[in-house]
C-alpha cells in the first residue's frame, strides 16, 4: 500500500462505541475509509452499513479480520471476545485498535502480548484516548520538557453526571472509570503502579442502593510518587475530568476550564445572575476530539503497517491494577499489584 | 489630638450612602468613631443616632460642621448642598470626605478648590472609592512599576443588574455611572480627558422607554491614549465592573474573577449542570471592601489634620467631563472638555 | 462522484497559506486528497508536490482549474489574481475555497458574485475561518438559541505578538487584521455594517515609525448595534483574540481561556512564582483547529458539488467595510459603508 | 464597659505573630486599642510598645492578664506557656484569642476546657483564621444552605514556597501546616476526624535531606466522609491554599483564583508571552484579610465579655488529630483518633 491509498478499515462490533468509530472513520479521519463491519447482531451491522457507501457486512469477526479487503481493524466487541480476535489480527498482520479492556484476565493478556512479540511487529494499540487529548498530551510534554522538575504527585478528578445504576456496580466503577486514571498515572510517571488502595466514603444518596460512589483511590508508583483520584459517577453536574500534576518546581492542571466560553446569564438561580457555563454533559463532548486524534494517529501508523500509542502491555498492566483495586475496594486495605516480568516475558 | 485618640466623625446626610457610612465608621474603621449626624429629615437622623451610643443629632449641617465635638466630616448630602457645606468645612479646618459630585457645576467647584488652596491645607477628599479597591490599586501599582511599558488603552465594562428606570434617565447614566470610569481613566493615565464621545446603540428592550441603555463612551486622553467604556445599567445579570489596561508590553485586567469561589451545580439550567458562580448583585458587594479602605485611609489622614486620596480637582474635572459627555450623548458628536488652568487657578 | 470517492483537490498558490492547506488536505481532512498544485514560482510548486504521492504540478492556475483530474480548488494566490481565477472556477463548475480578500475592489467582487449567481450554484466560499472555530460557532449558536435576548454590543480584542513592521503599514492592519472582526460582526449580528470609525491612539513605541498601532475601531450595525474592536499587532505578548457578545439578558465571551492548561511555575519573574500559562504565539496555534474544520466542511460540501460557509457576498461586504475603514483611519471621521443592492444585484 | 468604649487589648508574646497582631489592633480594628504587651525578651516588648501611643510593658504574662487596664488578651506566646496563661485568663474572666496550638498535649488542653466550662462563660477562641477567610466562610455558608446536598468529600491543597528546612522537620509539617486542614475538615463537615493516614511520597529534592515533603493525608470523618490533603512546604512557586468541597449535587472550591488580577506579559519565559499572575508569596498576603476579620470578630464579641469562633475544644481536637497524624507518618498505617467524651467531659 502506498501512502496515497487510503486505509481500508473494518470494525468488529457496532454497539455504541463501534458505531461511533464507524462515523468517525467515515467522516473525520484523513487517509482512511470504512469498508467492513461485523456484529453478532447481524441486522444491526447491516443497518449501520447501509448508512455508508461501499461497506460490506461480514458474518463474523474472523471473516472480517482475515479479509483481503481489510487493511486494519478496530475491535469494539465485548472484552470477552478480544483474545481470540486479537490473536487473529496478529496472525493476519493487521494493525488493530482494541477498545479496553485488552482481555478479561492477566493470562490471556500475556498470551496476546507474546503472540504480538513473536510476530515481530507492533500491531495492537489499546484505546486509552486520553493520551491523545490535547491537554493531557501537552501536560505530558511539559513534564518531559523538564521545567517543572521531577514529577511528585498527581491528583485526578473523574466525575460523571449519572450512570445506569443497577448495572454499574462498585467494581465496574474501578474497571471502567478508574482504569483511565490508572493509564494516566502510568503515562505521566512512565512507571508502573506498585500498590493501590480504593476507599469507600459514605456514599451519595443519589446512587443506586449499595453502590460505593464516590470512591477515592490512592496509587503508589514504583518510583515512590503518589496519585490520588476521586471517582464519582453520579455527581449530578456533568462530566468533569481533571488532572493536576505536581512537580518539584511547579504544577500543571488539565481540564480546569470546562469550556472555552465564559458567559453571564440573567436570573439563572432564582433571582441571581450567574457567570460560568454548562458542564460538559458526557465523555463524547469532553473527549470527542481525543478520540478523533487517537484514531487519526492510529490510521496514520496503520498505513505503514504498524501502530503507535498505548500498547498491549499498557492494556495488561491497567487490568492488573484494576483487579487489585477491586480487591482493595472489598478489603479496605492497600493491595500490591503483581505484574509479569516485562523483559523476560516470552 | 494625639494619634491614640480616636477621630470624632460627623456625617451630614443619612440617606442610603450616609447611613452606610455611619455603620462603617461605627463598626469597621480603626481609630474613628461616629459622634454626630444631621439631616433635613430630622426624625431619620434621630432614628439612626438611636442605633449607636453617644451620637448627637444636629439641627443642620452648619451646626455639625462647626461643632467642637466633631473632628472630621463625611458629606453624604445631595450635590446641590455641597458647595456651602464644603466651604464651611474648609472654614472650620475639618478634613472632609465628600461623596460625588463635588458640586453641581464648574464655577462652584472652582470656588471650593480656591477656598481650599487659600486655607493652605488639603481638606477635601472626593468619594471615588475605586481607587481604594485592592484590584484597581494593584493595577495602578503594576502600571507604575513599569514592566508593562507606557499605558496605551483602557477598556472598561460597567454593568448594573437594573435601575429604577423612570428616574434614571440617559443623562444620569453619564453623571452617576460613567463618572466612575472618568475618574479611573484619569487615575490610571495620570492625565486629563481631552475629548469624550458617548454613543447610543439601539437600546435594550428591558430599560424604560426612551432611556439610552447601554451606552458606549470613548475618551481621548491628553497624551493620546484612548479609553472605551460600556455602561449598561439594566443588564439583568448583576453588577459587573471590569477594567483592562493595555500597555506596550502587556495587559492587566481588574474585575475578571467575579468571585473567589468556583462552583459546579446540578441541573441549574434545565437539565444541564453549571460551573461558575453568582454575579455580585450590586456595588455594595463588589466595592464594600473599597469603601472600607477608602474611609480607613481618610480617617488615618484626618487624624493628622489633612486628607489624601482623590482631590477636589478630581471632583471638578470629572464633573466637567461628564457635562461634555451629556452634550455628546445628545449630539452624537465628540465634545472637547474645557478645564480651568490648574496651575494659575487662583 | 459518489460520496465514497475522495474529493480531488487542487491548490493555486503554494506560499505560506497554500502550503499549510496542502498539508491539511493531505493529512487531516477526511474524504479529500491533494492532487494538483500551481504557482508562478514553479520550483516552489514542484518542491511541495514532491513531498506527497500523486500530486501533479500545473504550469498555471487556468490549467489546474480546468483539469478533469481536479474536483475542487483552493485559491491561496495573491488577491490581485483572484477575479480571473474565480471566474474560471465558476465557468468550470468547481467548488472553490478562496482565501481573503475575495478581490481587490468592489466592482470586481460584484462581477464574481454575478457570475456565480448566473451559474445557478453556490461555488465560492471565502476563507473566514473564525466562523468554524468551536468557540465562535458556539457563541453564535447561543445567541441564536435566544436565551441571551437580542444582541446589543460586541467587543473584540485582536492582538498579534509582532508583525514585520515596514511592510505592515497602518492600512494593512485594517485590511488584513480588522477584516476578521468585520466578518465576525456581520456573522454575529446577521446584519451589514453601516458606518465605521477607526481611531489612532498614541502609538506603541514598539511598532515601526509611523505605523498606527494599536487602533480602535467602532462599527455601527444596520440595526443600531455597536461593535468596538482593539487591533494591536505589536502587543509583544502573543496572539490574543477575544470576542464578547452582550445581549439583553447576558453575555458570552470567546477566547478568554488562553489555553486549557493551568500551571504554576517557580521563579518565573525574578523571585516570584507564577500561575497561568503561555499565550498562543500565533494564529496557527489559536485557529489551527478552525482551519481544519473550515476545510473539512468545505470538502464535505464540495463532494456534493457546492459550498456552504461564508459567501462571495461576505467577501465583497468585508472588503467594502475595510475600504471605508482605511478612509476613516486617514480622516479621523466616521465613514458610511456603501454596498450594492444585494437583492437586485444582477 | 459600654459598647461605645473601645476594648483595651493586651498581647502576650511579641514575636512575628504577636507583633503582627499588635499592628492589626492598633491600625485596622474598630472598637479596640492596644494598651499592653509582655514578652520574656523585655527589650523586644519595649521596642514594640515605643511604636504606639499609650502601650504599657508588663514584666510577665501574669501581670498583663491580671491588670485592670486590660479588657482582653491575645496569646501569641509559645505553646508550652499556654496552659498557665489560659488558666489565668479564665480566672480573671478575660476574653482571649489564643494562637494555635491550644496547649502541648491532650491532658493540659482538657484542663483548660474544664476550667472554661466551670467559669460559665466562653472565653477562649483559638486562632484558626481560615474560618474567617471570606472564601472559606462563603463555602461553609453554601454547604449549610443545602443546595449542594450532603457533603461527601473535601480535597485540600496546602503549599508553601519554601520553609527553613533544618528546623521544619516532617512532624512539624503535620503539626503546623496540616493542622489548618484538620480544622477546616472539622469545620466544614461539623464532625470529628476518626482516623488519619499520612503518606510519604518520594520527597522533593528541594527539601532538606530527610524531610518528608510533600505529604498526602487522608482523614476519615465520623460520618464516613473522606478528606484528602496535599501538604507541600517547599513547592517553590508560592503560597497556594485551595479547598474543594464535593457535595451530592455540586462542588465549591475556595482559593482557585490566585489573585483577582489577570495579566498578560511579554517575554516572561524566554520568548513566550504569559497570561496569569504572581502566586501569593506567603500566608500574610493570602490570609491577611482573614486575620483582620478574625480579630475584628473576636474584639466585637470580647466587648460584650465573651468570644465566638473556634473553641478550646477545636484546639484540643486538632492537636489530637495531629498527634495521630505524626504516628501515622512514622508507621505508614492509618491511626485512629482518640478524643475525650465531649459531653461528660467535666
Amino acid at each position: 500500500m502506498t501512502t496515497s491509498d487510503s486505509l481500508r478499515v473494518g470494525i468488529v462490533g457496532v454497539g455504541m462505541m463501534g458505531s461511533d468509530h464507524a462515523r468517525r472513520v467515515a467522516s473525520r479521519i484523513s487517509g482512511a475509509r470504512l469498508v467492513a463491519v461485523s456484529d453478532p447482531d447481524r441486522p444491526r451491522a447491516e443497518e449501520l452499513a447501509s448508512g455508508y457507501d461501499g461497506v460490506s457486512v461480514h458474518d463474523d469477526a474472523t471473516g472480517l479480520i482475515g479479509s483481503d479487503a481489510v487493511d486494519a481493524v478496530i475491535l469494539a466487541s465485548p472484552g470477552s471476545a478480544h483474545e481470540e480476535q486479537l490473536l487473529a489480527c496478529i496472525e493476519h498482520g493487521k494493525p488493530t485498535l482494541c477498545e479496553k479492556p485488552l482481555t478479561m484476565d492477566g493470562d490471556s493478556s500475556l498470551r496476546v502480548i507474546r503472540a504480538e512479540r513473536e510476530s515481530g511487529r507492533s500491531l495492537i494499540q489499546v484505546g486509552f484516548m486520553r493520551r491523545f487529548d490535547p491537554e493531557y498530551a501537552e501536560l505530558k510534554r511539559l513534564l518531559a520538557a523538564g521545567a517543572l522538575g521531577r514529577l511528585l504527585l498527581v491528583h485526578n478528578t473523574h466525575r460523571n453526571k449519572a450512570v445506569p445504576s443497577p448495572e454499574f456496580r462498585s467494581e465496574i466503577i474501578v474497571r471502567d472509570s478508574l482504569v483511565h486514571e490508572v493509564d494516566v498515572a502510568r503515562f505521566l510517571f512512565g512507571e508502573e503502579i506498585e500498590e493501590i488502595t480504593v476507599l469507600r466514603p459514605a456514599p451519595t444518596s443519589l446512587a443506586h442502593e449499595g453502590v460505593a460512589d464516590p470512591q477515592v483511590a490512592i496509587f503508589r508508583m514504583s518510583g515512590g510518587g503518589i496519585v490520588t483520584t476521586e471517582v464519582f459517577v453520579n455527581c449530578q453536574t456533568g462530566y468533569e475530568v481533571r488532572c493536576e500534576a505536581v512537580g518539584e518546581r511547579g504544577t500543571v492542571t488539565a481540564g480546569l476550564s470546562q469550556t472555552g466560553l465564559y458567559t453571564t446569564r440573567a436570573n439563572l438561580d432564582g433571582d441571581a445572575g450567574w457567570w460560568g457555563g454548562p458542564v460538559a454533559p458526557d465523555f463524547t463532548v469532553r473527549f470527542g476530539r481525543a478520540y478523533d486524534l487517537e484514531v487519526q494517529a492510529w490510521a496514520d501508523a496503520a498505513r505503514t503497517g504498524t501502530v503507535t500509542g498505548p500498547t498491549a502491555w499498557d492494556g495488561y498492566a491497567s487490568t492488573a491494577v484494576c483487579s487489585a483495586g477491586v480487591e482493595s475496594l472489598q478489603s479496605g486495605q492497600p493491595v500490591k499489584v503483581t505484574l509479569a516480568d516485562r523483559e523476560v516475558l516470552s
